[in-house]
Formats: structure tokens, sequence, C-alpha cells
């Protein structure tokens, strides 16, 4: 799979795609991902790629003409299944479309600006828009991250132990249950009993009653939807 | 305002806090933002801060003591209006959480790890949880960026435009309406004839209208929200 990430500030997107769990899927070539600096298609002089918004108001808003310029050159060069952008109003980003995206070949991911981009780009270029969340962030540079994240780990072979994406929280619309690790007593704090019994038709049990649990306290929507399919 | 991040791999969160508006805000010693190495708090010869989980199961789970002794040590310098977690099953993160937020003094995020931290921590010294959206990602550490970004840009001074946070998505349940900037013409496409009028009385009903129609088609849920308090 290969991913481009498209921004005014690429430099913003360099540590989390260096590190950790996609960094070394990169590493691996078990992904390409490449980032592409806005300003550098810009046919402005001073290579701007904002203006003010037409019919007034505060914040710039992104210009469509280098926008065009960078997806039309990666669309020469490609075919893009999808050419994502990041916004505010996009449609709630999910894991069924994290799951969905992570078996395309190539996508685009176009990071918004919190004060937009010219619509003209929306209407034109992209493909599908997500939201992350329900806060405002300064730009769609982190949304791409998040994305690029929960699409990567998905890919065969970047997560060692095969099993580990499957039990995740929300694959199966159940928050985990609560984990424990060594020392068995810490600070006088237990772990509990059932945990270390070795009994593990018991363990399975208290782990499922647990995870419903959590569910049913925190996440009554979860829960809900849960419900319907058990 | 001080934020200070613990992770196993602060590496990763390097770039997001250097830039852009974040980066920014540092430099003008708007907020204070430091990152810590769990590593570096670890008594194990090997530095190690996870282990496999009691009762079984796929991944590692992060282990208490060194996020104990981190936490305690920033504790015993400063105090803390809130220690943090980024954890798959907290509480959805949204925009009143950063509002609230951006009003703290001091707070601590402490970065998840995607199969869990040992229970015992989150029972014994963290005060709140949030998770920033229904997805899984492989740490932390990016809705700790994501959490940081919403609460920095609220602070006072850090948007040069006052007005520009206020009519953000989000505040008022609406989404915002469609942006455009110059050209007015591009490649044949055209901005509206309204927003090129002047007339600033149609302008402000066209884009409420817009606002509207777009969250009403997109975000039900929010719509309903909207209409319950207008």
């Amino acid at each position: 799979m290969r991913i481009d990430i498209i921004s005014g500030v690429p430099e913003l997107l360099n540590s989390p795609l260096e590190n950790s769990i996609v960094g070394r899927a990169r590493d691996n070539k078990l992904v390409e991902i490449y980032t592409h600096d806005l300003r550098e298609y810009s046919e402005d002089k001073h290579h701007k790629i904002d203006d003010y918004p037409y019919g007034g108001g505060a914040g710039m808003v992104m210009t469509a003409q280098p926008i065009f310029s960078c997806i039309r050159k990666l669309q020469s060069e490609r075919t893009y299944d999808d050419v994502l952008f990041t916004a505010a109003d996009g449609k709630k980003f999910e894991q069924k479309n994290a799951n969905k995206l992570s078996l395309k070949k190539n996508i685009i991911i176009l990071c918004g600006h919190y004060k937009g981009v010219d619509q003209r780009v929306r209407d034109e270029l992209i493909t599908g828009e997500f939201s992350i969340g329900d806060y405002v962030l300064s730009g769609g540079e982190l949304p791409a991250l998040v994305m690029t994240d929960a699409i990567v780990r998905l890919l065969p072979g970047v997560l060692g132990d095969a099993e580990s994406a499957l039990t995740d929280s929300f694959q199966d619309d159940l928050l985990e249950p609560p984990t424990y690790t060594r020392p068995a007593e810490f600070e006088g704090l237990k772990v509990p009993d059932i945990l270390r019994s070795g009994d593990h038709k018991k363990i399975t049990e208290w782990r499922s009653e647990m995870a419903i649990k959590r569910t049913k306290q925190r996440r009554p929507d979860l829960y809900e939807k849960f419900k319907k399919k058990n």
C-alpha cells in the first residue's frame, strides 16, 4: 500500500511517521508513505497557499491552485483509489473505515486547514471527507496521522502478533476488559486472583463479563450496538 | 499553562510539538510543554516498561512501576489539576473538554499503549480517561497530541485573530458553511455570486442557511442538538 499525504506544514508529519509501528512498517517495506509540501506547487511568487475568504470573516482559506496541481501530478503517475480530505465537517472516521481503507492500493490524504479549503477542491477532487472527532484542531495533519496509523497497523505483517489487532477494542463493539501485568502485588495493590488461577475458561468468562460491564458503564451507545448484534 | 506528556516513545511527539500553532505558542511562551521518557523511570535493568498480561492473551501491557515513579516525581514538583490517560475505552473527547482543560494550570497526559496499561495505574493515579474516537491506534501519542492541539489553540494570544476560535465548527453545534477564496473563477469553476456581492446581511443569512443544511445532511446527530437549543 502507498499513502501520499499533502500538507502546508509537512515538517509536522515527520516524527510520527518515523517512529514506532508506522516507522517500522515503512522500514520493513510493508507500506510506502510520502509527504508533499503544498508550497512547492504554488504558482504564486511568494509560494502562498491561502488567501482571505470571499464574503469576509476570520481566518485564511486554502487556495485551489496548489492543491489541484499537486493532486493532478500524483494522479498522472499512478491510479489512486481514494483522495481523502480531513475536515471537521466530514463523516466520522471509525474502525470500519480504517478496515476498508487498509485494503486499498494507493490513497491520497489532503490535510485540511482549520478555517477550510476552497470549496471547489472538495467538489472536484475529493472522494471522501473524514473527521476524527468533534473537536477543533489547527490543521488536518494530526487527523491524517491518526488515519494513517489506524490503517497501517492493519496491514499484513505490521503487527508482530497476528491475533493482536483482532482482539482490539471496537472490532466487536465492546471495550476491552482491564489488564494487569507483573508484579502480582505492587505497593499493596493486587492483581485479581482469577487472572493468576490458570483456569482459562474462567478467565475468558471473567474478561467477557468485565468487557460488557465496562462498555455498559462507559459507552452505553456501543453497548446498544453490541446488544443488537448478539 | 503547562502540559507534561509521558510516553514510551517520546521521540514520536517531537515534530507536531515543534511546528505550526503549537510550536509557535511554545516559542512565544504562551504554553510550556514537556515530554518524559518512561524508560528513564524504569527500575528494570533493561529499562523495560511492559510485560506479558496476567491470564494470557496477545500484546504487552505497560507496567505500573515506571508510571508511578514518573507521575510521583512530577507531582512532587508542582500541583497538577489533572492526570489524564489516553485510552480506547475512555470518555469521548469533545470540544467542551478542550474548552474546560484550557482553563487549567498544570496537566499531565499519560500516553496509553494499544494493549493497555496495568489497571492499578488507572485506579490510583488517573483523574480522567479520554478516547479521541472509535478507532484503534498503536499508541496514545497521537491522541495526546490531538488533545494538546485542541487545548493550546484556545489559550489567550495563541490564535492571531481572536474571533477565529469562536466561529469554529462545534462551538455552536453547527458545521461551517462552504468557504471560497480567490480567484473568482478557477478552471471555469465560479465562486457563488452572493459571496462577492458585498451585501453583508445576505452573506450572513446564506452562511447560516448553508451551515444548517450541511449539518442536517452530514451530521443529523449534531443537527438535533442544535434544534433543541434554538
